[in-house]
């Protein structure tokens, strides 16, 4: 297209509400616009970019077997109330009434639309395995909507539904999934990492969310710098320690120290003049109503989701004073496991701990040279702590390091929590009636176009991978109104466009710098520099905005450069 | 793609409640589902129609310069306020509020979104002219939802905007997706007109409804036999009459006649033994508030746009007695131009009318032997009536003929209406500001296949154009289970699908004419039969579904002959 007809208002200005690159460098570009809080329209350059992760995703989903549909986004509250979820979705679930004062909600995923869609169509095994998706407009009324696009109110979102008739069915849709997702972010050139997350009460092994690389992302993950494992923070396991033979001579005697004022770990660290490792935290819970005592070395924290996936509970919340007194016949900050009257779990921190201190129940004091299978006994030794740099992979043993990412992706395994609420049922090969079983699959559409630009940028602007590009090539005359070069100008921009190239001729009577810092800003992998000097020759310059690198090539051999750059981009592997 | 892992539930029977006939067949071929009044899902099959349209859209738009945006459906009041919509747009307008009690619409269009937008990012007549746009999501809360996706709720839209700096400039503007629209509609495969429609209050003589041919219609359109005039019934002019020589001395005499009860037209002519082409008809308007008289002629209605466009007036609606009254000295039904106290307009149907009756102003007397310019006069002689069949047109003189369509697309010039209300401004060449003049130009998408339906289908389901199939081709192996009708069926398919025809195998385990029903009622355009018998002379039979013509290539040729025939289809003009 001609710059001068494209709608592309960019702008040297980092626009001051902006707070990471990817929204700044959004609006600089003329990608988005702000039209209330959360909510964003596209402008033609940011919406090409759209389509582009959408055809992507429209391809490797087509071909991993699902099917397109398209579904409302006003939802009629009865569904939800099948679900249980008009009640529990919260404040982000936008309610509304229509003009008869019928109950509605602007959908925030669809589990209930299209389970009740399956329901009624679907009534055999015969008709299953399926798997169902769209591209759709989601609402979700963010509290504090940031970040542009990242985290907004109004987006666009792929999900996608699978159903089928049995466990193995179930795993099979699901290894299709994480597979397509796999082609899926790499054809949109990104570096990311499958990485295991956490599926909560829901149950089942299989969740992964798919994290586009990059310093500034939200979620910190782990990795293992030897094998494959990665998972999201709050997920990540970290290995069985090897048990220490603990001689019971070496145990000391078990010592009741006065410790006025002393309650959080650094006050009694420093009073007893003891290392934070040698003393263990004993945090009491609230499961549900009932308590349970965690102990944690004193350098460590408690990963409360480990906490309520090994007890199963439905809600945890660290108890109050009055549990705390009941448990510990004591205040606040001096709980430990000595004759404590609760149920006790330990983190492997502290299974090779000997003469440790803990609180002695009793306000003021703490112990000294506590040991386990002498003064307590724990329930277990398991794994309930936040993972730190360094600590040990749960596969292979090696190091577990840190990164942060951007969650795009996200394939989940939902059992029969929707199907069984909402009796989606069929009729087995047997005849029996059987649930079925569901799996989710998310990817967000806009916020995958701004976790690839904070993947991809530099001081001048965004740098596109060629599959996103919304254009692959600008040609830049340096001066339009010099007869030869704009010939040659648009010579080379007829025969690219005859041959298929994405490309913009920026025909605007502007000086050749401000031309050049527009082309950078919005990304442009490629740029065809039309001069003078160059043309005399012959010759035209070809600029690779990823590198910098500059190239010159006969004219007439320039568009044919150009193509064989962009496929092979698109293809690398052809 | 093979029909055994087709999500694709087929129906025979009629669903209950739907009383038009693309509603039905879309029920019954799988293509969409109720989720609640006036909202509809999208299954696999009808969701490739919408694509195809939206593709098809997508083109032709971008080719006349148009460029693709994508505006939140979200909208927050402020905006409408700037537009005075809030308050005037009424209960079509959804409204809620977010968790901060903030006020927020359902977007039923996007003048105000669009307009914003432009008016940020817009400064210079160099950044003109523009056309934004988008397929998008919309909602209206229609009071009685009806017909299917035809008169819905939550529907898709194509919507587009554009900016001029002047009149000129905007004419243009109007005229490219005028031909836009026209290529659209053809390249669907429909039957259309683009018929002439009222612009209201707006203004401007720009205003066309695109109308898709169809006895099913909802809107009543009128056409000239001889030339290309067409309009809606509301719009449909009527050429001026000749006007005759009257010879005053022909006039008989005035004379009041007591009609005791006789008040309509039927019971006045009865009474008096008159043919209602002899009675002139006086209507009472109150137009913003002032009185004006409408003379139409017996077996004539006033067709009240008209009246409104010549007053010129925001409102219009017949007097109420109080106005009747004053205006009279009557009671309603004895109005009549003689000594009537208001101003008198009149249609052309009263021009050559002498000796004609009217109400005397008095209860229960009516003249006759009334006649204008003797007994009063006229402020005008004008088109003030609904146009019959075989009037005369108002182009050529030629005789109008009725028929009824379905409207897929209107192309609106809006003037300045919301550029004025929210200062979209720019600085012209001489640097003095000015208000862009606006077009805003839409197309039903959900609404295009619905009409397309209901051009094209018989007893037996759809017959779909070959643009917006959502197959090209449907295999129909006679048996499964025999295997060599299974091998070159697999072989036919695969050929197929290398060369990009879009193609079902219907692979299923059913008796043959179960899936001929199928493939009639699903409308694909061309059926490939396989059968033992034809095989075995090495042939394969060929259906047209929408002429039934069977024929039979050898099964060498069968790929390659489908493919002549798509193509032919799909470019009837190469």
């Amino acid at each position: 297209m001609r710059y001068s007809e494209m709608h592309l208002p960019t702008a040297r200005e980092i626009p001051s509400d902006a707070e990471v690159t990817s929204h700044q460098l959004m609006i600089r570009a003329g990608m988005i616009r702000k039209l209330t809080s959360g909510i964003y329209s596209y402008l033609p350059l940011g919406y090409r970019v759209i389509r582009k992760v959408e055809q992507i995703v429209r391809e490797e989903m087509n071909r991993a077997g699902a099917q397109e549909v398209h579904l409302p986004m006003v939802q009629p509250v009865e569904l939800w109330q099948e679900s249980g979820r008009w009640i529990h979705y919260g404040k982000e679930l936008l309610r509304f009434r229509d003009r008869h004062e019928r109950e509605y909600c602007l959908g925030p995923t669809h589990e209930e639309v299209i389970t009740d869609l399956i329901r009624n169509d679907i009534k055999t095994y015969r008709q299953l395995p399926r798997n169902l998706y769209q591209i759709q407009t989601k609402f979700r009324d963010e509290v504090r909507p940031r970040f542009g696009v990242m985290r907004c109110r109004e987006f666009g979102m792929k999900d996608a539904y699978s159903y089928d008739a049995d466990e193995a069915g179930a795993e099979k849709s699901y290894e299709k999934m994480f597979v397509a997702y796999n082609n899926i972010f790499n054809r949109c050139g990104l570096k990311f990492r499958p990485v295991e997350a956490d599926s909560g009460s829901i149950g089942g092994k299989y969740s992964h969310e798919f994290m586009v690389m990059a310093d500034s992302g939200e979620d910190a993950i782990v990795f293992c710098e030897k094998c494959a494992y990665a998972a999201n923070l709050e997920k990540a396991e970290i290995g069985e320690p090897e048990k220490k033979n603990i001689a019971e001579k070496d145990w000391l005697s078990l010592e009741s120290v006065h410790t006025p004022d002393a309650c959080t770990i650094e006050e009694v660290s420093a009073f007893l003049k003891v290392k934070p490792q040698d003393i263990v935290k004993t945090l009491i819970y609230n499961a549900d109503g009932k308590s349970c005592a965690v102990l944690i070395r004193g350098d460590q924290d408690v990963n409360e989701i480990k906490v309520k996936n090994y007890l199963g509970t439905a809600e945890l919340e660290l108890a109050d004073e009055g549990m705390i007194l009941k448990v510990t016949d004591a205040p606040r900050g001096f709980a430990g496991a000595v004759k404590i009257n609760t149920r006790v779990i330990a983190d492997y921190s502290v299974m090779n701990m000997i003469n440790f201190v803990t609180g002695a129940n009793k306000q003021d004091y703490h112990f000294k040279n506590v040991n386990i299978g002498r003064d307590f006994n724990v329930e277990a030794f398991i794994d309930l702590r936040v993972a730190q740099e360094n600590d040990s992979c749960p596969r292979c043993g090696g190091k577990i390091k840190f990164a942060r990412g951007i969650e795009v992706g996200h394939v989940f395994k939902l059992g029969t929590k929707y199907s069984k609420a909402m009796k989606a049922a069929f009729l087995d090969k047997d005849g029996q009636e059987k649930i079925m079983i569901m799996g989710c699959y998310g990817i967000g559409i806009g916020r995958t176009v701004a976790a690839c630009i904070e993947q991809n940028f530099d001081e001048n602007g965004i740098i596109w991978p060629m599959p996103l590009a919304p254009y692959q090539v600008i040609i830049t005359p340096v001066n339009i109104n010099e007869e030869e070069v704009m010939k040659a100008s648009e010579s080379i921009y007829a025969s690219m466009l005859a041959c298929g190239i994405e490309v913009i001729l920026d025909d605007r009577d502007e000086r050749a710098g401000v031309k050049f810092k527009d082309a950078d800003l919005i990304g442009i992998p490629i740029r065809i520099t039309v001069g003078q000097k160059n043309l005399a020759q012959g010759n035209i310059e070809l600029k690779i905005r990823k590198t910098a690198e500059n190239r010159l090539y006969p004219l007439q051999k320039i568009v044919e450069e150009v193509k064989a750059l962009i496929d092979q981009e698109l293809n690398p592997a052809a």
